[in-house]
């Protein structure tokens, strides 16, 4: 074990190739079921919305899928992404465990969204795309793909819910910046925007809507098609040089993790960390434990029921078999806006199926404890979503405390913190509170999973 | 010259120097003057604020300082922060210059403030001292050493300029999230304060006043000290880490900058990258073209006066002999606050009557219209502040174009605008015009200059 603080890749060694998970996996993914038909669905089902490369690469068992080169020349801005040692937390928590953490919060727009940003912007330009249509909550997604569309060429619609483009102008600020077109959910510019209006000309708007209002707008046009952030299989795929990264630089540390943490709300920066480390010990290699840790007011993996359902609160989508909260359910306003979706990529949901990985949930005060303590320590301030991801490596560590145990933790700090400091501001006023969902909503949520016949 | 992109040096390779550029200069800094006396300062009259290694750093002629361990080891956190080709900017350009940046917003401020935040902390924390106060505007600084306070166990106050405090409450969050304590100024807690106050209970406060406030504070408390984010020799010389990785950094490149370009506010970053090859040309190495880009509504080395001045505006500092526009000049209310000061760092001022640097002004859209591009191109958002240095750049590179001419250009983009969305959603919805100050107010400040007898 060497003495070095930080791992630092030369970007030459930017990943050539994503890691699949799906080679490996002792058992196949359950397919995604049309909601009409109840079979699987094909690639020609997809492809209003996905260019076909993209649809390749979600239902590839290919264990390595080669990055282009053009994509891998834009992931040089900001990677290979450091790898830390967390040495001040450590001696803070006094505990025997050695903490690294992954930083993603170096990418240009603060967060690892960019690493399947940039990716599917290059796909869409290679097949002819003008323009991408996306749906974004608190900004985080949409400003990565205006990012990642600023460097393509690609013009970006990002249908922001309108309660969040009306209070955080900030993020639209980045978008804008960035040159993509940001638009109040629900709007006129769609027959579904107009359909909610029609009922409430001052609707707040939802994810749910937001996202019926972009793939509208891609299945209507040839030159324009659909992005999503998380959740599906080449999403989960792209974040995996995160993982890959990781394997390197725990090398040049001359370590290798016991526990691996990340958050999950989609899965796709826990999968980047987590997968390729699965991968290994799938293929006979050391067995870490993984953590994926959620929101307590959004617990999927924990309380949610394994099961198909929509991905969409419309039941525009295809159906998927996830752990999900069901698709009536709504989560409580909580801070980790990133982390506020009824289900879970089906990628996660299936590994933790297998038994590959644990979950666990915190309450939102609790992980903003931990990132504040994180702040005051390794001195990144972490985004609100990466304090669950912090509260359970430090949970962990306190673990190792007890018992007297010297494990290597290594965690996924997924982005910073800097365009969430009403949050922040929020907790040091003693002003979030723990907010719970009610358990009669869930039940009824849950209730109302569609009925999906078993395949043979 | 290779084909690469960023240049990153190992952590074992931060500079173990900080440059001293006094050493190498063929004239002597102006002393600086005590306003009663008008005789040269003594370290005695400096160590109620500052602990004596500063002191000793502010007068020193060595040309290395040695930079301590446990500042190396924080320093570790960021650094060396990494030096980019801006390929895609020169490609919309159409130049033939090769345009490099040194980024420091990597740190976990997101400027390159904590450079010299860190180093401060240590030695005071060295010498004993339990607190620091000092001031902010917007909060670059304030959160600079806010972090640097939380990492070496001492207690920051920050006095933040009332309206600052108000509006813009995000970098506040920041600051009290590293466990600073934050005081709107004017406050109740200063004797200068309090007599602001009485005159006007609602006073929103200005950076002179707080200032006073935090020098009172300091020097009425054994325990406490008071901390400087630019202008002051020692500053200057901390920020020389940037310069000195640049160095290294052009070298792996296989190039050597023709020219060199900084944004000037109190002078800092512009030191940090321009000094040290400034010392190169000095000891007989190439002589780049070094270009200092300040503020038009703010011009203290285009339209400035070389002159004795105080540094604030209640008259409380020593007289420095810097580009002025006079202590009691107001700068109208630009978005790039951290370049809003009517004067400029002694050290600045004096290679500026050198020859040894040139300087130009921009109005504050030309500049945001060059962030935009630049964030459009490269894919990091500049701060409005380094959204200067960017202007410059590229008036370099494109007088390349018309000159044919294939220069080498470099210029330190100083910090992230993440902070600063406000500015950037003004700037896309026509909000921001180019403010300029009242000549008649500048010709009043310069004629009030004070008088000081020209030394033997």
């Amino acid at each position: 074990m060497s003495n070095r603080l930080k791992y630092l890749l030369d970007e030459e060694r930017i990943p050539r190739h994503w890691y699949n998970i799906q080679a490996d996996l002792p058992k196949a993914l359950p397919p995604v079921l049309h909601p009409g038909t109840m079979q699987p669905v094909g690639p020609d089902d997809l492809a209003p919305l996905f260019p076909m490369a993209l649809i390749e690469q979600e239902v590839s068992t290919e264990r390595e899928i080669e990055i282009p080169e053009p994509v891998r020349d834009i992931y040089r801005l900001w990677r290979p992404a450091p790898l830390f040692r967390a040495r001040r937390l450590e001696k803070a928590l006094g505990t025997p465990a050695k903490i690294f953490y992954k930083y993603e919060g170096v990418s240009p727009a603060g967060s690892h969204k960019p690493n399947t940003a940039v990716a599917q912007a290059f796909y869409n330009r290679e097949a002819g795309i003008k323009r991408l249509s996306t749906e974004t909550g608190a900004g985080q997604w949409g400003s990565s793909l205006a990012f990642a569309g600023a460097l393509f060429d690609i013009d970006v619609t990002v249908f922001q819910v309108r309660v969040s483009y009306d209070q955080k102008p900030y993020r639209r600020a980045l978008m804008e910046s960035y040159g993509a077109r940001c638009i109040a959910s629900p709007s006129n510019e769609t027959a579904s925007g107009r359909a909610v209006l029609e009922r409430r000309a001052d609707h707040p708007g939802s994810l749910g809507i937001a996202i019926s209002e972009a793939v509208e707008i891609a299945a209507q046009r040839e030159d324009t098609k659909y992005a999503l952030g998380s959740v599906l299989n080449h999403v989960l795929l792209h974040q995996t040089v995160v993982g890959l990264e990781a394997i390197e630089q725990m090398r040049m540390a001359d370590a290798w993790p016991d526990v691996i943490v990340g958050c999950t709300g989609g899965g796709s920066n826990f999968a980047g960390i987590a997968f390729p480390f699965i991968g290994e010990s799938l293929r006979g290699g050391a067995k870490p434990r993984v953590v994926a840790v959620e929101p307590a007011a959004c617990p999927s993996l924990t309380r949610g029921r394994y099961a198909y359902d929509f991905g969409d609160t419309a039941h525009l989508t295809p159906l998927t078999k996830m752990h999900t909260l069901g698709s009536t359910f709504t989560p409580p306003g909580f801070h980790a806006g990133g982390l506020r979706y009824h289900g879970m990529a089906p990628l996660v949901s299936h590994v933790k199926e297998l038994g590959l990985i644990e979950a666990v949930a915190y309450h939102q005060t609790e992980c903003f404890a931990a990132g504040v303590q994180f702040a005051r320590t390794e001195g990144i301030l972490p985004a609100p979503e990466a304090n669950h991801a912090v509260k359970g490596a430090i949970e962990e560590a306190l673990r190792c405390k007890r018992e007297g145990r010297a494990e290597t933790i290594l965690f996924n700090l997924c982005g910073h913190g800097h365009f969430d400091m009403q949050a922040y501001s929020d907790y040091a006023a003693g002003k979030l509170s723990d907010q719970q969902y009610d358990e009669s909503e869930l039940a009824m949520a849950l209730s109302g999973l569609p009925s999906v016949p078993e395949p043979a």
